[in-house]
């Protein structure tokens, strides 16, 4: 049976493991990524770190095909460079990832966005699974996703495909009817609202309590204990930020018609309060014939990025024809 | 050179004509679609109106290879039947089209929902001609779309892929910010603000002249006579359609990432009033990386959809693989 390394590269930490032909992973470590210390730097570890995995699958007498990335950033998956990157990764923007862990590892390399990687690890092994589409949706510290189509992500034309947190939302407002500025520059955006920090800074909006400091936070206050039903201004935090992800989820369904949705991130982790009015949203905004899709919380946890990149030299067809439009 | 019959079977008419391979067509011809009397009826018309254009084709010494059809409606494009259809045809829902048309004609026939074939023949001749993907997007009646990658449309798992009208609008809502009704039963969609008849509404919601009779009457009000600006209920009525419009588009456009972005439909057709409100909301919309991405007006007119249907039959290939996910 053939393995591939997948690596799944953001801006804290990088998983990597030896992923089988079928998507088992065999093993898997994490080392802390060196974001401030730029690409040659990031490169030199990653390869290393990637080196000592072989050696250790070598002693289990595994041999490794090639390494699959999922990677921060705007990827270019026909030439494996980077394309642009935000200061999460310092110096990333421009490296050629795939030549330069080739070239250090002489293992063949293939790379892809992170959230990319992640939906083709769900729709291989995890919640969409079998399945001929599926559109894949993470809330967390962004919003992003991918559309993957016969096993393969539509990466688009300038590798920017699947950033779908930047649809206008009429949730992204303020009390005064304003759109809310975006990470992107615009203003009005479903990232705007439906983010964790989105949902933070809605629960301050909301005039909520300044010591509390994250999305976590809020999600703890609204969430109550011991039977209490928690803060008002804690739940119309989470309930604004789950409607506004479903709507959208929902409207990106009515256009693009997967067989199932997965919603994976942070806030599908947390609980039926965010979940419940997420669906709700979700099904209040589909079409009569898409009523019953799935929709379905992402099952491989952080072990999807490193699944779905190894994938990419394990069926490398997945990245024909030219341009990553799949 | 091979030729097809190329069918734009609509409420109204049906349009058809001889198209070579490379896209041009011979001749086409019209006649009126019989949108009363059922499936088999209009079957019975359609096959007898290709057979004419054969005899056409033959007396030229043309020979005709299949033929293609673009059809309102949700369509089956694997099997060639109506899933499901509006009662502008009545009886068209469940027609085994592609059976119908073969068995009475001879001739090897392939479908897709007319809005698909419209962007299959802007994207093969048309405005998006060459591009490797092109998302158009029809204003008109409804609001409808397409994704094309790599020459193929993404017809959807359910056959209901490109309801890009059916997204929420920040602008689909009524004086009491109460979100607007959509005509496919959910509310505050683009389709309930950004459509011809949604425009006219909106006209009337605002105060406006209810002896105006549609969208066709706002436009001509708003755009004034004789160097005069225009009624400023009829000019702001087309200012909120077209931001509507052009805020959706941007917003698919970040989540798609198409080489270029095709727009048509008769609100594209009704001058710069519209479109060059409908071009600042979509160019405000979008990433910074995609700030270049064009944005064309559908250049086939009334042809188009019988062109890209014809292609159905002269690249069969675009009906594969399996359950038309391309």
């Amino acid at each position: 049976m053939r393995h591939a390394i997948g690596v799944d590269l953001g801006g804290t930490k990088t998983a990597a493991g030896l992923v089988s032909e079928h998507g088992d992973v065999v093993f898997s470590e994490t080392i802390p990524t060196l974001s401030r210390e730029g690409g040659e730097a990031i490169l030199n570890a990653t390869a290393e770190f990637v080196l000592r995995l072989r050696r250790r699958a070598a002693s289990a007498g595994l041999g490794v095909t090639g390494i699959g990335v999922g990677s921060a950033g705007v990827i270019d998956a026909a030439r494996g460079t980077v394309v642009s990157a935000t200061e999460a990764i310092r110096g990333w923007a421009g490296t050629d990832v795939a030549s330069g862990l080739a070239r250090r590892t002489g293992l063949r390399t293939a790379v892809v966005n992170d959230v990319h990687a992640h939906a083709l690890g769900e729709a291989w092994r995890g919640a969409a699974a079998p399945t001929s589409s599926s559109l894949l949706i993470a809330f967390g510290t962004g919003v992003g996703g991918s559309f993957v189509v016969n096993g393969r992500p539509l990466l688009g034309h300038r590798w920017v495909g699947g950033h779908v947190g930047h649809l206008a939302s009429p949730f992204a407002r303020d009390a005064d009817g304003s759109p809310l500025p975006c990470v992107c520059g615009a203003a009005g955006h479903v990232e705007a609202i439906a983010s964790g920090p989105a949902l933070h800074a809605e629960y301050l909006r909301r005039g909520g309590d300044p010591a509390v400091a994250d999305a976590r936070g809020v999600f703890a206050l609204a969430q109550g204990a011991g039977g209490s039903a928690g803060d008002s201004t804690a739940r119309a935090a989470v309930s604004v930020a789950a409607q506004a992800a479903g709507q959208a989820a929902g409207g990106l369904a009515n256009a693009l018609d997967p067989e199932a949705m997965v919603i994976s991130g942070g806030l599908a982790d947390a609980g039926p309060l965010w979940w419940d009015a997420m669906e709700a949203a979700f099904r209040a905004e589909l079409m009569p014939p898409l009523a019953s899709m799935p929709l379905l919380r992402a099952s491989l946890g952080g072990a999807a990025a490193l699944i779905g990149a190894a994938r990419l030299v394990l069926t490398p067809e997945i990245l024909t024809p030219a341009k990553g439009l799949l």
